[in-house]
Order: structure tokens, then C-alpha cells, then sequence
């Protein structure tokens, strides 16, 4: 495929959606224009997944039923818009993609990670991104930003992911540590606790290395 | 498990839904109990999967979602209902399972046959029927009855799998001829074009065999 494939990791609470928007208004800034999107998601069949899998309603979910349709939405998004979109040279920003599936259902979940890629291998058939940006922060802090993140609201609605408890958020953020340590050319373990903008100028040196290698 | 799980499969028109009924009737009517249940659906979150699945709007569908989908289902029925009634010593009569997938999927529309069963493996935690009735019946004759299905409408409404092109549903027919001819012991394969009472006839003999074996 002609196009490169950027995607943002991390838990939630840890900044990556912003750090997306700014960067794809950076690239604008530049004359470059990208694919903005994000998981689960990312296209209508995608969006009704989506809102299977995070309604706070669905607590009997089950942990296969749950790698299953994050793995058929991003099949779905794959096929209809990321892959067309590399095939025609785009630059694609993606808000989660596999890496996530890894660290919230291998990790937290503790379905066999062996599984948990090859249901991903087939949904996605082998796709990698070029570029991973996976933003960590200690658990606690991100807690923390997800439940103030609202501003005055002093309860925000959690979705089904979110109101999970601490420890299963460990084992998560482990997971991606994991991923980071073991893939150091595609993916960037970036500290997200400091300012954002250091962390925004960081990552746009980095994607503009990428596009002249690239591109 | 202590129950005894029966599944019913064969292509739309062949009168699966009909014979379940009319088993679960007649089990009734001898003092039996049967949980009835259908895919893809049988529980809250399958039965929102299921809408996806079947809304004609949903053209674009990838081969790929459409098998994680139908498995990511069964994974939440086999969890939330199946299972618990076999465990409780219950007969669970279900109008399709995994069979179906791999003519749908695999033989119709072409994905990886060793795929679709390793998904689906995962998907039911290796749960296999130890009964299926297959009902038989030429594509022509199916496709007929699903046509005049509702009687006085000359244009009844198909879903997005019932519209498909007929060499996509003889290929599925095949791939239910291959599974009985693969699987003997489990599968009774049945001329479905026949009496409807002679069939139920049938069907509720060997059900009744399998009870006494079994429970």
C-alpha cells in the first residue's frame, strides 16, 4: 500500500485523541491531508458495533464475545476505509487499533494472546501500521484526568470499559508497555503525564521523518 | 454437560423453525421441557448483533465482519444461554449454529474454511451438538418457498442473505452436504421437500432414542 498508516495507543485518559487532532492540524498546517479515525469505529457498520460493545448496559458481555466484535468492527473499518484510503497514497491517523485489542483483552481480560491475534490477523488480514504512538501514563493518573475530564461534573458516565476495575487497568497499561518493548522500530512509548505540547512537537518531528522516508 | 443439545440447520425456506416447533410441541406433550433458541440471536447482546447482520442497508458488510459477527453471537448464546441449560440438565433445541457458518461462510461465501471453524472453536469454547437435523432441499424449491412465504405478498422482504444470487446458495447447500457426509453420527441429513408431518414424525423418533441414551 502507497499511503502510511499512524496509530495512537495508550489508555484512555492518557491524551492520545487530542494529540491526533493535533497532529492532523499540524500536517494540515503543512499542506499534508490525513485520514482521521478512530476505534471502534470508523464506519456505519463499524459505529453500530461500537455501540454494542460500550453500552454501560452490557455487563453479561462476555470476554469472547467481546474480542469478537472488536476484531468484526475492525475488519469492517479495515476493508471499507483504512485500506482503501493507504491504496490511495492518504495518510491515515487511527485512534486504537490492534495494540489495543492485545492489551485490553489478552492483558486485561486474560484471553490467550495467541487467540486474541489470530481473530485480529484475519479481521485485518496482516495490516500493521508504519507508526505507533502509544502514550502511557501511571493508572492512577489517568483515572484520575477520565473522571475530572467532564470539568465541573462531578460523575461523568463511565462507559462499560472504563467503569472497570483498578487492577484490570494494570494489567492494560502492562500490556502495552509490553508491545512498546517488544516492536521498538514501529512503536513509540511516549511518557503522556508532561506538557502537550512537548509531546505534540515530539511526535510531529517524528511523523515528518516518517513522510520523507515514505512518501 | 448433563443436557442434551439439539441443533436444526439447513438453507432458509427449508422448514428448520417448522420442525423445531413442532419438536419442542411434541416433547412438551410427553412431559418433556425444551429451551427453544434460534441464531443468529438467543440473548439481548446476540439479538442486537443479529440486526446488524440481517439489515438489508448493510451491503458493504466484508466477508470478514460477517464471520466474526455470527461468531462474536454464538459466543454471547453459548455463554449466557446455552451452556447454563445444558449444565442445568436441560434439552436446548437451537434453529442454527456453528454448521451454519461454515456453509454460509466458508462454502457461500468463500472465506477460509479452516478460519471460519478455528473462530468459531473459539467462539463456543469447542461446544458441539450432539444432535443436528439437516434439512435438505434443492435451492430452486427453497428459494420458492421463501418467496411465497408470506402467503398473500407477492413481495415479501428478504434479508441481506436472502437476497443473495443463487450460485451463493447452492454453494451453501453443498457445504451442508459435505458437513453430513463428514459427521455421520451427529448429523441426520433429511429430504425436507417431502410431508411435513412425516419429517416431524421422524425426527421426533430419533429424538426420542437420544433421550433414553442420554439422559
Amino acid at each position: 500500500m502507497k499511503g502510511i498508516f499512524i496509530t495512537f495507543e495508550g489508555p484512555d485518559g492518557a491524551g492520545k485523541t487530542t494529540q491526533l487532532k493535533k497532529l492532523a492540524f499540524a500536517l494540515q498546517e503543512e499542506g499534508w491531508s490525513a485520514v482521521v479515525t478512530r476505534e471502534p469505529g470508523g464506519t456505519m457498520i463499524s459505529d453500530k458495533i461500537r455501540e454494542i460493545l460500550l453500552s454501560p448496559d452490557h455487563v453479561e458481555m462476555s470476554d469472547q464475545a467481546e474480542v469478537l466484535l472488536y476484531a468484526a468492527s475492525r475488519a469492517q473499518h479495515v476493508r471499507e476505509l483504512i485500506a482503501p484510503s493507504l491504496n490511495r497514497g492518504e495518510i491515515v491517523l487511527c485512534d486504537r487499533f490492534v495494540d489495543a485489542s492485545i492489551a485490553y483483552q489478552a492483558y486485561g481480560l486474560g484471553v490467550e494472546e495467541r487467540v486474541v491475534r489470530s481473530v485480529n490477523e484475519f479481521a485485518t488480514g496482516g495490516l500493521v501500521p508504519d507508526r505507533t504512538y502509544m502514550l502511557d501514563i501511571p493508572v492512577e493518573e489517568s483515572r484520575h484526568r477520565l473522571l475530572t475530564r467532564s470539568g465541573a461534573e462531578l460523575t461523568p458516565e463511565l462507559d462499560r470499559i472504563e467503569q472497570k476495575e483498578l487492577e484490570y487497568h494494570r494489567r492494560v497499561r502492562e500490556g502495552f508497555l509490553r508491545i512498546a518493548q517488544a516492536e521498538p522500530h514501529r512503536v513509540r512509548l511516549l511518557d503522556a503525564a508532561g506538557s502537550e505540547e512537548v509531546l505534540a512537537g515530539a511526535i510531529l518531528s517524528d511523523v515528518k521523518l516518517l513522510l520523507e522516508r515514505c512518501l
